[in-house]
């Protein structure tokens, strides 16, 4: 399964740059340009239009609308929702001698779109060659506030090169916008007024009933008149060119969605706009810009290049800042309304639903740059926590089963046997509950909220746990485990794992609180009904769990695993992958072929609870029945691989990570960012060649530099403090820019880092 | 789970009997009071329609509508068919003193609706009361022609009690009718005519394009006037009555749907309709009336009581009746373009598809009763085997797959888990074709037919099958064998055995017909692309298949079976059932429970390769683990239960057999007739009571008398002979009523019987 880079745009250290124009990468661009602020995102979309190939989408994160399903068996959902797209805040036309302004039909030179990761801006200018012979160079600015969230910007900028005259502009905001996939617009009821250069609009999703209030504030030179009409409204004016001068127009939006409604909505909407206007767009731009200098300080990793590898190093830098500056858009804290989607706020594949990925995958990247992320993160669990105790009772259980996917909490998946059957998102919750404060140490949230979602996904798993199987042990009967490619299986290895780990964290977390606040615990067991013998069983479950290993201690992954017939998937021609579109459904379940890792997958999630020998021989074994047919995968494997010393296999594996949408490797970036594969590409670096270790007692590192890097820099955040490591040949070099003096493991060994700089040789 | 009998008909040893009128079982008498002579099938609704609860369904076998479903995976069906109400042929309406007869709303007395089984037809009367004070006694006949399939019968009567007046009385045919899943009438493009007191009508279905001609004549007295409406035609006439006087409205009616359309179709339904009125009703009722003597001279089931149980019995002997007669009207042979829908044609419940249940519970009934049924049966699978192909390439196989559910030879089942893991309805058609071959020696059907249809099949199995498991033989992975609470499993004993069989089968009878018919080999091989090599590898898969049976001889249902945690079955409350509607999808498949027979059901259909050891332990395993939430397998457990002198238990098991639908044992007879338990209701009596065996040398019997029958007696056909078995207390006699003498097993020992009664005693 060989997978190839697409390669579009320039090479730059700090910038994705676009030049010249191929229409048909038009949405793979519209995604690489994206830009979000967790709250709100805008797809790189033309501001004009046209009829070049575009999914036009401006998202709030929140905003959904609802579809009843067939009715189906009991367990199954009967509705789901989706992501659809919100005010087009853009929206805007450009006539120049009766000709529109149209990428896809006008003739146009010197294209260049430009996203600059350090400004956190997209910049797009080209010169339109009228059919009249006229030269207007047009440049378009735009950014979300990084800061005030409910704010965006757009500048569009004329400069005749060869004429002075007018042209007719016109820039308003539109709830005319459709969800592609059912190619419907569900806004409704809109109230849209005028008020000089200002618009005011606000309208209601059809079935989920939610309300959103987009105002813009024009800085348009000349007479302007207002168009209103249905749900949208913009302001025309003819502006007087002179050759050689540039004419702008500024747009500053607000995007209001929080809940309320009704006239509510519409007040608290003025007064953001009002807001919004003691702020001019040059001002904005500088606070932007300030706020991502601030962010790079801790997030950046510098890679360099050792010799003759500079270009494709170079590449690989440009990528992980990508990948870094997109994860800081898609959340960086701040809500506990959101999560993050499988194409963050960038494209309205996955529906913009979240799924144990953000637990799984994402949660060490914050919890290393922005701990409070990643605990707002978890509280968006623990505000979902009602739905996920309705979703256990749906499926004959107790407790909270957390949702395979979901946008506000309601499971949204509806294929059935990934919705009933994994029970890893719940698992990946308690997982990052600890992950959390094992590495932060934040009892207060612990107790507040993470020991409440321990209890009831500890509840969920003890009335989901039978016994039986070969060994007569408990399990879990009827699972699919991260592994996708086998359905319905019994003693998943990950699932029993991972479930008795809950348990003891439940009963442990449980057990604490009660010595340390147990007026706290008094309360939680009162409005949970929590006893001493529900713990008891708990740990009495957890102890008898059936988790078979080998005499070499391989694991199988789920009863009868050992015995299925052998796919040999080399042998698999690549005219075949992806399997899903070319397999017939149930024959993808049928062997021993595997999509993502899953056994692996607790070897890395736990990872200091396994011998080195076990990782070995389960690594061995696993992937070369591995196809990767998960975004994720490779990433998993990297990591271990290079704490097994293959290092070649874990350059491989991470091969394409930093880059995975830069280049289109899966040819799908059209549809929008893998933004959770992006996580792991952090992780890859951090975990993998830096050796982190984040699971055990204190911090460990096992700095592993790949050949063709002279240097690796990174930093993390560990308790108040700033830790930058810098990978060098046969060196590692560790210094604190904050905070006080620590002791780490390296290689195994402590090592006490303070804001002098410590050596520590390869071994 | 205790089921119990809704009783509301009268007991009647011919008749089934409703007196008075509960609205409740309202859709419950429409099912029971079901006529069709398998091309045309009608509910027993009211002819005059009216407010009472109502599925209004007059069906034409083979009429069906194509509905869309949502893109899915590769291998997953991308639309399904449903079969939809034909023309209503029965549409009339009355109205007296501005009074529109309505039972909903009207006052009637003496309300008696009758479905006589010898004569064929549906008689119902009652007297209506007007408001105004007068007493119209009304009798409504009607009956569906078993010879002249296309045509129908109406006669409505009525006679004046206390007054003399008129009446109006309007009647046609309409094609406005609705199918009830989806709300819609599906019929446009009506052409309507009217000429003189003939209607005729054509329409033709929106998606599917299936078009049929309904024609009536009417004999109507007095002044008469055609209203013709969208798709609808009616004549309407004042009605001028007599004290005392009975007057006769006769309809005769005529259906055509035989692939042809247009003007075509309109000339042949012109000519049926004339054709038809050359007979008059009283004739055709005669006639039908000899058509059913002649049936029950061979078909008739005869059970008489000893002593204290003669009302059950009698109930008995009215259900048995009742289970033939609805055989009979569902399928009687002549055409290979049906099947037998779990409904039949007396409701929509199962979309009026057929499953694997013709092959394996219907088709010993036509084997025994009528072979040219059978045999037009397996044509069926003949004429849809190119649909069997395609839908094996659909699954990335080779050869023929058949559906799990069909109506044209398409798949229909929209639930992927059955219609891609459940290979049984492809070794249930090659078992079909051997079971018929075997009983009848019919080898030109075999070789013109069957031969090809094995080798599909075969194909298709080889394709399927894989090496792996415990055994590291031959089997099936991730199926669905007949138990369908174990959804995805591998090596399922049924299907692997079933597998076995089929492709020894295939084998044996290629090997055969190359000797015997070497040309006709010739040219199906060339056709066909079979070569030795093929047959050879069918043979090495099936000398390797993997059966594993422990030392005591059980079997386990699949790899893991056993070691699956254990639900007590007992101590589910008869409040929880049916699961499906109280239980959580997912929970359903995690424990050793069982829906219905699955090992036991190869015990069954292969009932002479397995020694009584076998099948003892076997029955003694998972009899106490099934539910029976398939109204097929109490009879399958009843029969074995009889084999096993477990005779308490098969009585027990019989229970409700006879009577399924006339006592409403399951709740849900209002849906339509369980037309394949019906069948089996006749295999529990004839192979478990009587011990007839068909599967090994031979007829085999070992009759044993359930203690409250004093006498059993019924007849079978057996190559050109007719076997009556007479069944008593310490003592059976056989003997022929028609053909030559024969030589059958009776309890295991040799028994030749003639026109001459032989007696053979209870062991």
């Amino acid at each position: 399964m060989a997978k190839a880079a697409d390669v579009y745009f320039q090479v730059d250290p700090w910038k994705i740059i676009e030049e010249g124009f191929d229409p048909a990468y038009s949405r793979v661009s519209e995604s690489v340009f994206s830009l979000a602020n967790e709250t709100m995102g805008v797809r790189g979309c033309f501001d004009e239009g046209g009829s070049v190939d575009s999914l036009r989408g401006a998202y709030l994160n929140g905003v959904y609308e609802l579809e009843p399903l067939p009715r189906s068996y009991r367990g199954i959902i009967d509705h789901t929702h989706y992501m659809i797209p919100a005010a087009d805040w853009l929206a805007m036309e450009l006539t120049l001698d009766g000709e529109r302004l149209d990428l896809g039909r006008v003739r146009f030179r010197d294209f260049r779109r430009e996203l600059d990761l350090r400004a956190g801006t997209l910049e797009r200018s080209f010169v339109w060659q009228t059919a009249s012979g006229k030269e207007l160079r047009l440049s378009f600015l735009r950014f979300v506030d990084m800061v005030h969230r409910e704010r965006a910007y757009q500048r569009v900028a004329l400069t005749p090169l060869n004429f002075s005259g007018s042209v007719s502009l016109s820039s308003g905001v539109s709830f005319e916008v459709t969800h592609e996939g059912s190619g419907k617009c569900f806004w409704q009821d809109a109230r849209t007024e005028a008020d000089g250069r200002r618009l005011m609009l606000q309208s209601r999703t059809a079935h989920s009933g939610q309300e959103v209030f987009a105002g813009a504030a024009l800085e348009l030179p000349g007479d302007v008149s207002v168009r209103r009409e249905g749900r949208r409204a913009a302001l025309s004016a003819s502006l007087a060119l002179r050759e050689g001068e540039e004419t702008r127009v500024d747009k500053r939006v607000v995007l209001l969605y929080d809940g309320r409604g009704g006239e509510t909505l519409w007040q608290a909407g003025l007064e953001a706009l009002r807001a919004g206007e003691a702020v001019s767009l040059d001002e904005a731009r500088q606070a932007q810009r300030a706020c991502w200098e601030d962010y790079w300080r801790i997030s950046d990793v510098q890679i360099e290049a050792s010799g003759p590898d500079a270009a494709a190093v170079a590449a690989e830098q440009q990528g992980i800042r990508f990948c870094s500056f997109q994860l800081a858009q898609i959340y960086s804290g701040g809500s506990m309304r959101h999560n993050i989607g499988a194409k963050g706020l960038t494209g309205e594949a996955y529906n913009g639903h979240a799924f144990w990925d953000t637990e799984a995958c994402c949660l060490p990247f914050y919890l290393f740059t922005n701990p409070g992320a990643a605990r707002d993160l978890l509280l968006f669990r623990y505000n979902t926590l009602p739905q996920a105790m309705a979703r256990a009772k749906m499926l004959d259980c107790q407790g909270a089963c957390y949702p395979i996917a979901t946008l506000n909490g309601d499971e949204a998946c509806s294929l059935w046997q990934h919705a009933s059957l994994q029970l890893q998102p719940s698992t990946a919750v308690a997982y990052g509950i600890w992950h959390y404060a094992h590495v932060t140490g934040d009892r207060d949230f612990l107790y507040a909220y993470g020991a409440e979602m321990l209890l009831q996904i500890a509840r969920f798993l003890a009335s989901r746990v039978e016994k039986g199987g070969r060994t007569g042990r408990y399990g879990f009967f009827g699972v699919m485990g991260p592994d996708e490619f086998h359905m319905m299986v019994n003693n998943n290895a990950y699932t029993n794992y991972m479930g008795e780990r809950t348990l003891r964290c439940a009963a442990e977390t449980l057990e604490a609180m009660r010595r340390e606040r147990p007026e706290a615990y008094d309360d939680l067991a009162r409005r949970t009904g929590l006893g001493e013998a529900e713990i008891g069983r708990w740990r009495e479950i957890a102890g008898q769990m059936a988790l078979p290993q080998d005499e070499t201690g391989l694991i199988e992954q789920h009863d009868g695993y050992f015995d299925l017939p052998h796919t040999d998937i080399d042998a698999i021609p690549v005219s075949e992958f992806p399997l899903y579109d070319h397999w017939s459904y149930d024959r993808i379940y049928r062997s021993d072929m595997i999509k993502q890792p899953d056994v692996l997958m607790m070897l890395y999630l736990y990872n200091s609870s396994f011998s080195e020998a076990v990782k070995r021989v389960n690594y061995e074994f696993y992937e070369p029945r591995t196809i990767h047919e998960s975004s994720l995968s490779p990433a998993i494997h990297s990591i271990l691989a290079a704490e097994l010393g293959k290092m070649e296999e874990a350059v491989r594996f991470f091969g394409f990570a930093t880059r995975l949408d830069l280049d289109n490797y899966n040819r799908n970036t059209r549809e929008g960012l893998h933004v959770t594969s992006i996580a792991m590409a952090w992780a890859n670096i951090v975990y993998g060649f830096a050796g982190l270790r984040s699971d055990g007692e204190g911090l460990r590192f096992a700095p592993r530099l790949p050949d063709r890097w002279r240097r690796l820099r990174f930093s993390v955040l560990y308790r108040g403090r700033v830790i930058q490591v810098t990978m060098e040949k046969g060196l590692t070099r560790l210094m604190l820019t904050e905070g006080e003096p620590l002791t780490v493991q390296v290689y195994g060994k402590p090592c006490t880092i303070s804001g002098e700089e410590t050596q520590v040789p390869c071994p």
